[in-house]
């Protein structure tokens, strides 16, 4: 008896673990989308995107400490669409419960904390890069409180949380929807409130690229995500102890990264034919694409089949950012496309591979997530204008957003000032 | 019975496995403040700041190696005071040695020494950035030397190698004192003797800022920090496979985030109410100072407590950056407030949550560390300064130290060498 | 017996989540490559080399699951020196096999591939840099689906599939060998084909150096496969869930460490003594050579040996650089150094410390691997250079295959363009 119950604490203890290690790879993606949108906008506006990228993160953190992860899981739900609200986190499963639980109780209350929260700030780092080069900090900031403390959370519940859309059905295993199309949706209502950047769009519909100023910074944000995602889609399993789990948890790994090869192998092909040249940028958005396609079901699809519906999010990927344009939205980093037309996509291919899938399901998912997280998002960034302004002035757009907002710029060497 | 070995050795694996880790995140530190220095010093001496961090982390691992481990934990001690020495590590833990000891000897002794060769690493990184840009390369190494095979050791043996602090109830979880304010005096020491940087201050009192030339570096620095600090604090519970020790793990890397979190919110918010500007570089010290604050005591308080705690942090380091000024020191990343100030503050702040604390043996703690440090780290770097100097020639210091030391520029490219 | 199950279960667990993170080490590698390379060229190559770097990582993925990973661990192989080829990754371990295996089957097969597959990218990362700034990018992408499919996948069937090599007792640890000597060979075809950088070396004899424009970077890729490199090498242990196999993979990541501090050292010191400088380039691949020279048997040194091997490594990169350049071998990197000259030191230096070493059957592997790779390297880069031409245009060189190539600058806005 006492020796099962060491085996039971053992399997708690690497499970918490595995939850833990899983968690710190999905803080990683921050540094992640810091690179990448730092590498992917102008250098007069590189500071304020780094202070967002880091704030943004910290804000997270605290909010979800505070109100959201009580929102997310409450410990009594009102029921199936409203969650109620929790403050702070729950106490801690005591040794005593654990071995009373028979297998129940099978890690860390905080370690589940610790994975969630980090999740909450890759949402809300989407929205940064799609409103770059032009939107005031502070706004961003506050968007920020909303977002991960109330937004995020309440359409979380109705997934992760057991609430009405996972009652339907409706599958997501770790967020093409609840993460991916949630931040795209809230940043896309910003995009539209918000406006162009000066000079991306001709009075005739021409569409004038602007060049992100540091392709390696880029390139390495793309590798962090890369990598954290192991940790995104790995931990998303929730537990590694046992034959089964394991073959999960490696399955899981193994898919993740075929999807992301898939996804840049296809956008690479796709920009030498389209465009006659290998496009870095979107060889980069192929790899996210890939990962953010497989985020939904990475677990039924073989590696083969993981590798192509990666490959369609590539694929889709570069169309949907020349869609865009067309659309007049502009995203300096292709976040729309990466997050929330392949997060679409992600949704939908779930019931390619997985039996239990129903396609009504996945399109309710789609469709509530949107609208919610649009409507909502809406309305807070229209609150935040009329409060203090989401749009900085045509001067400090300029000059950059770095002197308006930091106060210093990210290159004072490199760049020559004068130019503006 | 056979049975419940295999549950010993499994057990021991698993510690084993999670203090490697551990070990490895902190050995990632070691990039962190090369990114965080080569980002906040000016592009001419850049390169010899990479130098000095790259070959600090190896002189470290190689001091620590044949004698500094030995000190801090020696086989037999003299006494509380005075450690003794062995050299190289002693003999790993057999089979029949882990099986016999009832649960006592729990991990693999080379594991430990790998967890404990980053965190003297770590120490001297603090070092490398408060003397930026005008100390020798070669004196700095020598230093290092010093510092990892001997200062370092000696007042770390004094806690965790069991001596008079530990005995005196001296409480420092991961080590804001052993650590961070260990790698901060010693830094302080150089400071003195070394003066500040030309063009630093003005003859009556002005204090002229010197940005740094890459912020994305300074951040990406500040993520992998932050990162790695899981590794840090949630290693130094030294135990995971059970229920009790899984939770504790699960707590330090919640409150680890939680401060850091509450110390970068802290840091914005003084920023902008006292800057008017949301200063990134005080932003990013907002962070690593909250992360430095919650490490002596990661356990104890509630999460809640964790960002408060982390949020002192915050304050206390923008106020310390803008008193050194006042005080001439001049240290070009805020080591000095970051990992002194805020190493003292940590240590007092265990007292708050942690009942067994005991504000006497803190404060005794700190003197002592900071005494020890002090006189030694000022001796040898004195001994360095009459031996070869410490200080590169002003003609070599306006052409920038990366010239004279390393012979070669960080950016050929992107600056214009001709304007010195 | 259904505790003793669980242990057994409890154990795969383990052990297959041990396989993975380091899997994620490993392929951190990708960035630490990428970093490295694009720190190491000059701004304009820099686009191109990032796009191969990322680029080559998806295909080496897709290649192996294809085919490469059937070709290296056949499920029947047809002779020693045959391997034979499946598709795809074969069935996932049941419960029931791993039950009844005895411990013979403990952990995923599709953890197995995960690690397998990292390896094969990080060998195909190490041609990229020797054959930078000059080659196609699709010349570049077409030869890495051959080694990633066929020629790395064979050679690592001879030794690790259990070929003859294996069989005549070549041992290599975690690949000094089969994963960068490898690498190495194939980059050097490839360079003897592609021929030296336009303004390399002049007519009579003069090597006229080509600085990398972006140290930071370099120094950041260092880090980053220094810290992979415990992945590589604590991984390839293949086993972590008891004392004596605990204490093993303690005492890699030990020595891992270990014999890269002492590279760097020694790289450090003979560029001082020999430059007059710190030349922070070689410091770095002191690092890395240090890497290299404990990979093929990181286990049996003592930690003060592997300090000493690796130094060796240190000194031997320095003059292995010195010496290509004699050779008029234009390898911008030093990877033929680092990883093939030193590489073969690994695997000699086997002998000093491992009691089952043979120096034949090292010296015929070494042969093996080398001339293997060198003639089907040569080979396919020459079908390929038939093809579609391997070298850029002579205009095009000159103005950065950044243009010709991927059509964007990595800097647009910190190199002044017209300077070319």
């Amino acid at each position: 008896m006492e020796n099962l119950n060491k085996v039971v604490e053992l399997s708690y203890a690497l499970d918490t673990f595995y939850f833990l290690i899983c968690g710190a790879l999905v803080m990683w993606m921050g540094a992640g989308f810091a690179m990448l949108e730092a590498g992917l906008v102008r250098a007069k506006n590189t500071t304020e995107i780094l202070t967002k990228n880091i704030a943004l993160f910290a804000i997270a953190c605290t909010m979800y400490l505070l109100c959201g992860y009580g929102i997310m899981y409450p410990s009594e739900a009102v029921n199936s669409v409203w969650p109620g609200i929790n403050f702070l986190i729950g106490p801690e499963h005591t040794l005593e419960e654990v071995l009373a639980s028979n297998g129940e109780t099978y890690y860390s209350g905080l370690s589940d904390f610790f994975f969630q929260v980090v999740f909450v700030a890759t949402s809300m780092s989407i929205v940064s890069g799609a409103v770059a080069e032009r939107m005031k900090l502070w706004a961003f900031l506050l968007f920020a409180v909303v977002m991960t403390g109330f937004i995020y959370p309440i359409q979380g519940y109705w997934k992760w949380g057991k609430g009405f859309l996972d009652a339907l059905g409706f599958l997501d295993f770790a967020g093409s929807g609840v993460v991916h199309l949630c931040g795209a949706t809230a940043a896309m209502a910003g995009v539209l409130l918000l406006g162009a950047r000066k000079g991306k769009f001709g009075p005739n519909g021409e569409v004038y690229p602007i060049p992100g100023c540091n392709l390696p910074l880029a390139t390495l944000g793309t590798f962090i995500l890369w990598m954290g995602w192991f940790g995104f889609n790995g931990g998303s399993e929730l537990k590694v102890s046992n034959v089964g789990e394991a073959n999960s948890v490696a399955m899981v790994f193994v898919n993740t990264n075929a999807a992301a090869a898939g996804g840049l192998i296809a956008a690479l092909l796709v920009s030498q034919l389209k465009f006659g040249k290998a496009d870095l940028s979107m060889v980069l958005n192929g790899a996210l694409a890939g990962l953010v396609a497989i985020t939904a079901e990475p677990l039924t699809p073989s590696p083969l089949a993981a590798t192509l519906i990666g490959a369609v999010g590539g694929v889709l990927v570069v169309f949907a950012i020349i869609g865009m344009d067309k659309f007049k939205l502009d995203d300096p980093v292709g976040a729309l496309s990466v997050h929330g037309v392949v997060g679409v996509w992600g949704l939908l291919a779930v019931c390619i591979t997985n039996p239990e899938a129903k396609l009504s399901a996945q399109l309710i998912g789609i469709v509530t997530i949107f609208g919610f997280v649009f409507v909502t998002s809406l309305l807070t960034w229209y609150v935040i204008k009329l409060a203090i302004g989401i749009r900085v002035s045509e001067e400090d757009e300029y000059h950059g957003v770095d002197y308006s907002e930091c106060g210093m710029e990210a290159y004072p060497e490199f760049t020559d000032t004068s130019k503006g």
